[in-house]
């Protein structure tokens, strides 16, 4: 056979690995010690990094410390700080201990498990996982693998995917009832404080883009969608001869929290037949504390339902639960069953294929994750992890009130308060006033919120949730709110550091 | 203000983080220091797992020590090894330390770049190592934003997202000329050696299943699409009224590594105006090395081009290079502007906002990873990482031609070698031989290959390219696979342990 030279180049030496991993770990944990020292929201201007590293790769390898102290000198600059206590915009992304080293897992093992013999653990922990989850917030059997009606759940990436997959699966079972010429008559629901995200699925999986409904809303419900307006939004579609499809509701929209009526929406969708999604993608976590649960009433008549724990849940990115009550309609709109893939399981369906409830073929192990986090805490940590968000919050709100200056938009359901100062004299709608408030607030670097348009109303988002958001955070960060507030009502027009 | 309840459940504590962190580490290394004692195939029936783990989460927290035992016990049985030396299933999916710190830190900054603002960085650094990438691999500069024609890269999860996107940005682009109602008109072309991730990908974007064109190929091209039957499909489609979409042509296919002709293809697709993407998904890698730069001659004649660097380029998963001619055009299908994410520098179009070239939202910092692999091994070591796994190969297929029972299938391009045992007499076309022969390889632990069906031939693959994979691997393999092929050609109908 005759010697062959020694393989020089180790990347997975176990020696190696330990060292690196190491330091990395410790640059981490000196990074979430120092956090604070860091602007929340990055400062610098656009194109800032091509000035500052080379246009080309190395042709040769560089050390661990020499990359380490570039993202010190060059990355940290850039960075939009979501880990930071002092981060209140969007939505948090929670990073956690367990988390991390959920990932570390999922990536040290680095399995791709398409189907199940492709690693049966994969899926069979998510599964499990799923229906742990599912148990949490009190999810009907219909949803469950343990339910024994069909019914189970899987983790996507992003809500997105799991919206475009519940509207294929929706849309593919329409078109087999009106034929694959349908599909311009198919409708999609939502409301106009819905995720954008469903627009864009609805558009992406090719109803055209004049066939989605954002419903208005308005204070008069605290900006939830009401069944009446469904109700009469697909009578006027189907008067026009098109299909109604898709009923997208939300418990904790994106701008202000609003929580939509699960019950009644459920029965108008259900009247109609069409496909009820239910999106908690943030306020989803929030359904394992009894408090919050009956937010969550009428859940039993959703075809689908999702949450992501990568929000408020302590798994770090990426991670989306969904659960629906007939996967095989999943599966039959998104099967492929390419040779080189069969096994005797799968041919004989002895097992879950997670391959035909996904976009992609490929998939990480995030099972590994969402169950490290869940053991290493434990239910009670995890519903402390709401409840002191939610705490804090209440304060704020009260600290908000308290300043005659400032008002509460919309009422607080979860751990997002929405407040604005209030306009100053008759026909001042205070947008200009709030949005400079904002950037002040934003360009200190010592905060970062957004911002919200509702009825035609700018509003300050002031979202609690990052991991390390302590009482103490939230009240040096009022305080600065109140002293930009001082600054803008006394020389507004000479401050020139906003823009808009 | 009162005092507040002192928070004692603190999961980003970074003295905590990083002693769980050190041990998850050493658990990683000591896995990679063991893995030849695992079978490589799980061996677990379906539903081994319900039997080990309690069926509802805990209510208090674990100890890490206590989760890591349990993997060991639980989860490892059920493991499919990608990470083995012994692995030569499907396409590897490459480990390697930096991949893994890469890993690291994204999960550890946790951040969420869907715009620019969100964290300017992860756009920037994302910009920079796509074009990287590009002039690694040899791109013609319009797909490198440095090219200053308008085209760039981006980072997906997988090539089906790719696949999506471009198919979705085709899709509305003819739309928008033919009408929305043109949609059930288009047609998308591939063959049948083309991965099922673009069939599945045209239905998904609402294109109608029996417009997927998957043209028959044949070993007089080595399995390669010829363009003569890509453009007599086209004349075909379009005598019906059709209109032709999307043509995908493929380096590296995935049962066999065959490379279609992407100069003739790309010229068809010019012609008659349509979408022309190249799938590299396993290949792609080679392209940094001089010698298989030539299979990339033509990539200039395409709209999109994608490759997966968490196949062959020792970035853990998950990971898809997509460059593009023209992002405004998916810009166009894909983007969503939500008040709540609107800002100066995405107003005054100054930026490159990534959620707008893909499904979702929210996105990982992937181009970390990607930057930390390039940037720890250097070009060098990535060229000999892929040079290594060729020569590993062609000593592989060395070995099948020397032993007269077997024969090699088609020609080996890349790192895969398909062979097979011959049939051993008139009208036997050894199916079933080879599937007992590859049966026996994967219940003994010891190796993992998969199979493909080329033209009616029951084929094994073997693919090399397991990081840890080293020559010695390979031979003892192949002793193996001799061996088991001794045991079946002396008294196959005895051996009962297989399953077809």
């Amino acid at each position: 056979m005759g010697s062959f030279p020694v393989e020089t180049f180790q990347p997975l030496d176990p020696d190696v690995f330990v060292k690196e991993s190491q330091a990395v770990v410790d640059f981490i944990a000196n990074y979430y010690r120092d956090i604070e020292r860091y602007p929340v929201r990055s400062q610098v201007e656009p194109g800032y990094l091509s000035k500052r590293v080379p246009d080309q790769a190395p042709i040769f390898p560089q050390p661990v410390h020499t990359i380490l102290d570039d993202i010190r000198d060059d990355i940290f600059p850039g960075l939009t700080h979501w880990q930071s206590p002092n981060f209140y915009a969007y939505f948090q992304a929670n990073a956690s201990t367990a988390g991390f080293l959920g990932e570390m897992l999922c990536s040290g093992l680095n399995i791709v498990g398409f189907n199940w013999i492709a690693s049966p653990v994969a899926t069979e922990l998510e599964s499990i996982v799923m229906d742990w989850m599912g148990k949490m917030l009190k999810l009907p059997s219909s949803f469950l693998f343990s339910g024994g009606q069909g019914g189970g759940g899987v983790l996507h990436g992003s809500t997105c995917e799991a919206v475009v997959c519940t509207l294929a699966a929706a849309r593919d079972s329409a078109l087999s009832k009106i034929g694959s010429d349908g599909i311009t008559k198919l409708v999609v629901y939502a409301s106009d404080q819905t995720h954008s995200t469903v627009q864009k699925a609805s558009k992406l999986v090719g109803i055209p883009p004049s066939n989605f409904r954002a419903i208005p809303t308005s204070a008069a419900s605290d900006y939830a969608l009401t069944p009446d307006s469904v109700r009469s939004s697909m009578e006027a579609d189907i008067a026009k001869g098109l299909v109604p499809l898709y009923l997208c509701a939300t418990i904790g929209t994106t701008a202000i929290g609003a929580v939509d009526p699960l019950l009644d929406l459920g029965k108008v969708a259900n009247e109609y037949g069409v496909w009820f999604h239910i999106d908690a993608a943030y306020a989803g976590s929030s359904g394992i504390c009894p408090e919050f649960r009956h937010y969550f009433d009428g859940v039993e008549l959703a075809d689908s339902f999702s949450l992501n724990p990568h929000k408020w849940f302590l798994t770090n990115m990426d991670c989306c639960c969904l659960w629906v009550k007939s996967p095989s309609s999943l599966v039959d709109s998104l099967c492929s069953n390419p040779e080189y893939l069969r096994n005797k399981a799968s041919d004989a369906k002895m097992v879950v294929d997670y391959k035909d409830w996904q976009i992609a073929l490929s998939r990480r192990f995030r099972a590994m994750k969402l169950w490290v986090v869940i053991r290493r805490y434990g239910m009670a940590n995890l519903m402390e992890h709401i409840r002191s968000d939610v705490a804090m919050a209440k304060h704020f709100e009260r600290l908000v009130a308290m300043d005659r200056r400032f008002e509460v938009v919309v009422p607080r359901k979860f751990a997002l308060v929405c407040f604005r100062l209030k306009p100053r004299f008759q026909g001042d709608d205070a947008s200009k006033l709030n949005r400079r408030l904002l950037e002040a607030v934003n360009s200190s670097g010592q905060a970062f919120m957004t911002r919200a348009v509702v009825a035609g109303m700018f509003v300050l988002r002031f979202a609690i949730g990052a991991t390390l958001t302590e009482m103490r955070h939230v009240e040096a960060t009022w305080k600065l709110i109140q002293a930009k507030a001082d600054g803008l009502l006394l020389n507004g027009s000479s401050d020139k550091s906003f823009f808009l």
